[in-house]
């Protein structure tokens, strides 16, 4: 498990020895209620306990708009924002030629499925702008681009709060590069 | 100084006991060759060794164009990324209520003149993005507005290599605003 090392997993162990009967089954009975009960969204992937999610059923969200994520933590970082009203697309992962990663493992051919078989008027791919994350984003851009559709790409540039003389040399390349004019 | 406390600034005192008569001499020539031969550029108001520093005199930069910065830091930090090819203009600070900085201390006026005297069709105004940096940007913008120049603000967003997961909320929320259109 994540961010347990040997130590803690140890001490974890032991004090399992120490719960009451009720205790132990209580975490038992949680660990399978979520095998069972978790699954996967059958449109955007995201996590549901059956059937469709709650993004995905929501009727007040925009469905004309899919936001394209490598993972379940991706979409619980933008809900936090509020800001974005439309539905989600989980990849599960991002092409990687050196973790063996390609098209056929992703939620690659839902998701043209689903640009093919709704009205979607924006696409905005949200990968990670990291080397896999914009390689990804590359490929989906040209696999997407022949579908008349509106593809768009998160900002890159400035953190909010940031100071430039602490900026890598790279978000300032961007931050200059991808400069807005100002309006009123 | 910056970083010196009382304890380092015991130990460099001792330190300079230590020195021969020929070494503390050069650290005291050292201090007064700054204090005499680094000077303001008197156009853009950044470091110059007497009269007009080495970016303003370097006539391969496109001077048609301002980058507008808060302090000498930021002018290194956008030279490193050799991205930019424009000038400067040193503001020496940001509008501040709390510190009792208004536009009077700031070389504001001299930005204006410099907009006013001579052919600048752009002005990147690349304060820091927190709220005193915004606020010294918005007051430039309206003041600049009527001098029919494009003006403009360094990108805010995700910064490169970053994750969604570990993005701020306000950051997030740029960086889904202020998303692009992906092209070829």
């Amino acid at each position: 498990m994540p961010s347990i090392g040997k130590k803690t997993a140890t001490r974890m162990a032991f004090s399992i020895l120490d719960y009451s009967d009720d205790e132990a089954q209580a975490l038992i009975d949680a660990i399978a209620d979520v095998k069972k009960n978790i699954t996967g969204c059958p449109v955007c992937f995201g996590i549901s306990e059956g059937g469709l999610c709650s993004v995905c059923t929501d009727d007040k969200r925009d469905s004309s708009v899919i936001c394209v994520v490598e993972d379940y933590r991706a979409v619980v970082a933008l809900e936090r924002v509020r800001d974005y009203r439309g539905l989600y697309h989980v990849l599960h992962g991002v092409l990687s030629a050196l973790e063996g990663v390609g098209t056929e493992k992703l939620r690659i051919k839902e998701l043209t499925d689903r640009v093919n078989n709704s009205e979607i008027n924006e696409n905005i791919i949200a990968t990670n702008p990291d080397i896999e994350g914009e390689a990804t984003a590359d490929y989906l851009f040209k696999l997407l681009m022949p579908m008349k559709l509106r593809i768009s790409r998160l900002a890159y540039g400035m953190p909010v709060g940031g100071n430039l003389e602490y900026t890598d040399e790279g978000t300032l390349s961007r931050a200059i590069s991808g400069r807005r004019d100002m309006n009123i």
